[in-house]
């Protein structure tokens, strides 16, 4: 099916548009009173991930109210460790567990790779009922977590302050943890490719823990997965482009390296402003980002101001899809996320 | 008296040194023993800072086993709230708080400049103290936290991780904002000063938390202040220049507005090399760091290969303090800071 609106295709290709493209990272989220409905309806945040009819329903929930430009598969970024047998649980307030994390060599040796067309069907499934639900009217993109933040939830076991787990195992034993990413990249590949042949026309990786290396562990233990992934995707299909867009949070330091993988686009959160960030890769990459997403806790006139600072930092030209710099939070009032979507809608137009 | 070994004074003014020094952030702490018996005999953290004796003992316990280059006196970056009047304590697991956060307008415009001589003369007691007992051997360093982070704690009460009501308050009613942090850059001025007048000879300002802010806003709200309080400075004391050190924990995209605040060095934590820094803003300010703390979980061997990595990007010449990039964890083992003194011992020398 034709795609009516293909604007964030072509900004993440960096070809002509005529306004800037905008979604929000966690779009489909808390912040929505029928997201709580239909997650309470669910269960379970995992049961709301798992059960496709739902997953599509609060997939489509932002595109009701608001006039974004793609929508975004809702899942969680855990399902691979899931599904290699590590038993992701949710305890209220302390984020995502595993019941049986990576503890040993063994562990780490005997993880399998699990068919994710079999296993994670769900995500395909959703996948597929989304595209027809949206019917061309905006792309929908899937996502993964990257090889490096699997890894870590994975040996630290859930959230953690200091890393000291996963990142005593890449300093004693980096033959062990290069086997453990290996081993993670060509599932998230897998993945990633599954989720493109049931539909998804973007694809976007989460390296949400990258910023907690230093510049050669960065480079080392989190980037060269990203490239080997980029390298292994289908990057057509449908006959069109599927751009590839990475987010590592907190890695403005290492711009240089993320374009260096081949992806089409970086997102970017907002401590660099995105002239800078333009100035160092827009040559290379489109940029997606970067307002602070507590800048929607403020007044509409606020974040009017805010939003229209981030355009002119991006500047002219093509090449930037308008987001903010990390997931909306739940605090936010839904009416001021549609000052920022009028805001982009009617100020974007004069940078192209 | 005369310092015996003022290698970190000449390195952070940039001066000849024939070996690179070092000291660690929070050196007097929990991976320590003695401290543990210590601070038990206190009876709590903010007891263990309110005794003079207590507090200079803890400083000093550090020194008796490690050749470390300097001294940081034992105190916390959230006294001056304490005597604003916010009423500081501590819950186990849960980090510093406040009985009495700052909420509206009015508690903003009352709180008051506190006489930080009289208020936390605890603290100039326990400088007078320290330095009695080190009798020149190294220099000691003095220490606040920056007017941005002490806000940050006042307004959100306590840590925070979306630091939703600080935001708010900076986008939403920005004057507000400046005279709050106005105030806080006067009385941490004051009590810099104070901190001088009792024996410092080298003080550090942290901006634990300038990381969350944008760009623009870093520089608004928090660097604007930084500078503001270095032009306030005693910068010359017992004969001798007194060096600042700013350390923004999260700020490397910012490093050329932190630079130009007019303090001497800057610390840095292991997101970015050294060199990179050293070529963006080496010609202005010495730098201090920046092995990642983490790298003292692992064995000896790795220590002393990382460590040397960190000497080899500063690479030649003067201008280097060791560090590591944030506070020491307390499940270091304390013959792994040994291993990291005795390496910096004996690779730096070919540095200089």
């Amino acid at each position: 099916m034709e795609l009516t609106n293909d604007l964030i295709i072509k900004a993440l290709l960096r070809e002509q548009v005529d306004r800037t493209p905008l979604w929000v990272m966690r779009q489909a989220g808390r912040y929505l009173p029928e997201y709580l409905r239909t997650r309470a309806q669910a269960g379970s945040f995992l049961q709301l991930c798992q059960t496709p009819e739902l997953a599509c329903e609060v997939t489509l929930q932002p595109l009701r109210r608001f006039n974004l430009d793609a929508a975004i598969i809702f899942s969680d970024i855990l399902t691979i460790p899931d599904v290699m047998g590590l038993g992701l649980y949710f305890t209220e307030g302390e984020g995502p567990k595993f019941r049986k994390p990576l503890q040993t060599g063994s562990d780490i040796r005997n993880l399998p790779r699990p068919d994710v067309h079999e296993s994670l069907a769900y995500v395909m499934d959703a996948i597929r009922l989304v595209r027809h639900e949206l019917a061309g009217r905006v792309p929908l993109i899937g996502f993964s977590g990257s090889p490096w933040t699997l890894a870590t939830y994975m040996v630290e076991g859930g959230p953690s302050k200091s890393f000291g787990k996963i990142k005593k195992l890449i300093y004693d034993q980096p033959a062990l943890a290069h086997l453990l990413l290996e081993k993670l990249a060509d599932t998230v590949t897998d993945y990633l490719n599954a989720q493109i042949e049931s539909g998804a026309q973007v694809v976007q990786i989460f390296d949400t823990w990258g910023g907690v290396l230093s510049a050669d562990a960065f480079k080392e233990f989190s980037v060269r997965y990203l490239g080997r992934i980029v390298a292994g995707l289908k990057r057509e299909h449908e006959g069109r482009r599927v751009p590839v867009i990475l987010f590592c949070k907190g890695c403005n330091a290492h711009l240089e390296a993320q374009a260096g993988t081949g992806c089409d686009a970086l997102g970017l959160d907002w401590t660099m402003s995105l002239a800078e960030a333009r100035s160092r890769v827009g040559q290379r990459v489109a940029l997606q980002g970067n307002m602070d997403p507590a800048v929607l806790l403020a007044a509409p006139a606020v974040i009017r101001h805010e939003a229209s600072q981030v355009l002119s930092s991006y500047g002219h030209g093509s090449g930037h899809v308008f987001n903010l710099g990390h997931g909306i939070t739940p605090d936010v009032d839904p009416d001021h996320l549609q000052a920022l979507v009028n805001t982009v809608w009617e100020l974007s137009p004069s940078f192209h």
